[in-house]
């Protein structure tokens, strides 16, 4: 796998970092961003370069191949990071499928269902290809583009756990995809990965719970220094327990945390993510979100809350947070996240029982 | 009714204002207080004089009489005015009922359900009593106590409406009342005065939507002037949809808004209150909530939004907006008040279906 370059396909704060991370590790990188960004994408694309700083490898990265040409990033590599927020899967899966070859490895940064998504694209349009798909809980990256081309990485996650759709298959890719991030530790299943993502955990709650706020300040919101009060963390520690029961129903665990926290204004993510110095510190200078049609909303709602929900109706586990989030959610962004929310028809699963779908991500 | 003394109960900002105001308009007052709340009522009780400035009456009233005494507050009146959170209704009306003689008249501000509650007390307890009870939809006064015994009236409702418990009494009580309260107009009925209650609407939604902000501001927040943004505002209008609807199923209508009246920081409480001169400058002055623990939760929801959603049920009418806000508030206070809350088993309504309900409000 070291030999071909490696695809980062998403030009983003994550593709950027991932890119010039993977350059700046020794690493030929082909770094795709879909044509409809590719304004914002220009420097990088005209210069092939990428300058990174902050709390990781440091320098300026000259990328093996930046292009907005799908074909081009992936053919003949064997290793493909999507690394995209989740309301842009079904784009770039409908750019992918037509030139994915057999043999590859597609890893979701993070998963957010989009592996089940995936596999049911392509049993849908290109049911021959061999293809292994795999799925983490997070991006290792706490991170921002300080400018075009310029990466300002804030935070590593110390872990990042990752599976295989199926997870059976999760010991054979896991060996190689740790040269590259070491922070990889194997998960229980691809759903085992998406219900430990520490987003939608936080994030919904954390930014609903401020929807004056966000929007009076114009901006001028920080939510890890202001906006995680004693009961915003009730909020989101309600999130994470109705999320953690739906884990113990199916049978799989979701990563745990210390009571103690919960009960801080960085909440779960100071844990998930860990600057080497200062954990408190820099996760509360992060800024934002700076409106309601934010990722912190518009992604973890939809493509986070959504699915957790729809689990917990099929398996008769209750989720009135989840559930208020998204009704709340719907109303303040006025669009109805209940209806553009990723559902288990999408991810081929509205006809299966518990023990279908546990089969499904362990087993194939 | 105006040569005898007007009970006023209830020692907070709205009976402080209610007993000023009657007093320096010429009635007699007999102003109560529950002996609970003994310390915060003391001034006035030693004094017997209430300072009023603001927007109404001005001056000090010397209130006919000032007492912990419920016997001798409520003996020989004609009209009884019960000015408190509905928080407090339950233990006044234990003080109260053994009191109540036949011919009087309860009038309940704001009702709150209040009115079938006590209804259902004097069934339990002294059905042989022969008691007119009335609710009104809010307090006429935009009210806070500026210091012991000294009321800032900031505002005046432009119109309260108004119903006797069965509706069918309305006609013969309401004269009266408007000679002291000449901004009362006929409600349907009671569930009408209730519904038409703009606290619920408003307050929840406004409030929750701000939870990170009004702790961490510590009370510097104002909810009328920061708090109500486009969104929250959006929030505020879905609670009222779902309450009119619920309202237009049980063939009654709520007070009506202009669509304008929900894009306003001051939403419908700049319509429900007007102050003479500054409709918005005055209402966005006034502070609050100053912590989550306030009335605009801890009263609202339960005592405001929970009989909303058991009427949804027992209707069919989904109020999923009002169920979110409940469920959110109460992790953001830490209580369940979907248990905590005014149900219908309470006010008698539980075994009854829509066409009882609706009898029993307007015929008895």
């Amino acid at each position: 796998m070291l030999e071909k370059p490696i695809a980062v396909l998403g030009g983003g704060n994550g593709g950027h970092t991932m890119a010039a991370d993977l350059t700046l590790a020794g690493y030929k990188v082909n770094f795709y961003e879909h044509p409809l960004f590719k304004e914002k994408f220009k420097k990088t694309l005209e210069t092939g370069r990428v300058e990174m700083r902050g709390v990781g490898r440091q320098g300026v990265a000259e990328i093996h191949k930046v292009t907005l040409d799908m074909e081009e990033a992936i053919s003949d590599v064997e290793l493909i990071n999507l690394v995209i927020p989740a309301l842009g899967h079904d784009r770039f899966f409908e750019e992918m499928i037509p030139f994915l070859q057999d043999g590859q490895t597609v890893v979701i940064w993070p998963d957010n269902y989009g592996s089940l998504r995936l596999r049911q694209l392509l049993e849908e349009r290109a049911p021959e290809k061999k293809i292994t798909i795999a799925g983490t809980n997070t991006l290792p990256y706490g991170t921002r583009l300080a400018g075009p081309a310029q990466v300002n990485l804030l935070l590593m996650a110390p872990e990042v756990i990752i599976s295989a759709l199926p997870a059976k298959e999760t010991e054979r890719i896991l060996p190689e995809l740790q040269e590259l991030f070491p922070m990889l530790k194997p998960a229980q299943n691809v759903l085992a990965a998406s219900f430990s993502n520490p987003n939608p955990i936080v994030h919904p709650a954390g930014s609903l719970l401020n929807t004056g706020r966000i929007q009076y300040s114009k901006g001028d919101f920080y939510l890890y220094r202001e906006g995680i009060t004693e009961a915003v963390a009730r909020a989101i520690r309600a999130v994470y327990d109705e999320t953690a029961a739906l884990a113990e129903a199916f049978g799989f665990e979701v990563l745990q945390y210390e009571d103690r926290d919960f009960r801080t204004t960085t909440s779960i993510m100071g844990v998930a993510f860990q600057a080497p110095f200062d954990t408190i510190g820099v996760i509360a200078s992060v800024i934002g979100p700076k409106s309601l049609q934010d990722r912190y909303i518009v992604e973890d709602v939809p493509y986070g809350l959504v699915p957790l929900s729809e689990f917990g109706k099929k398996l008769g586990v209750p989720t009135p947070v989840i559930d208020s989030l998204i009704t709340i959610g719907s109303i303040v962004c006025d669009q109805d996240f209940w209806k553009t929310g990723r559902t288990l028809e999408e991810l081929g699963l509205a006809d299966m029982d518990k023990d279908d779908i546990i089969r499904l991500v362990e087993e194939g």
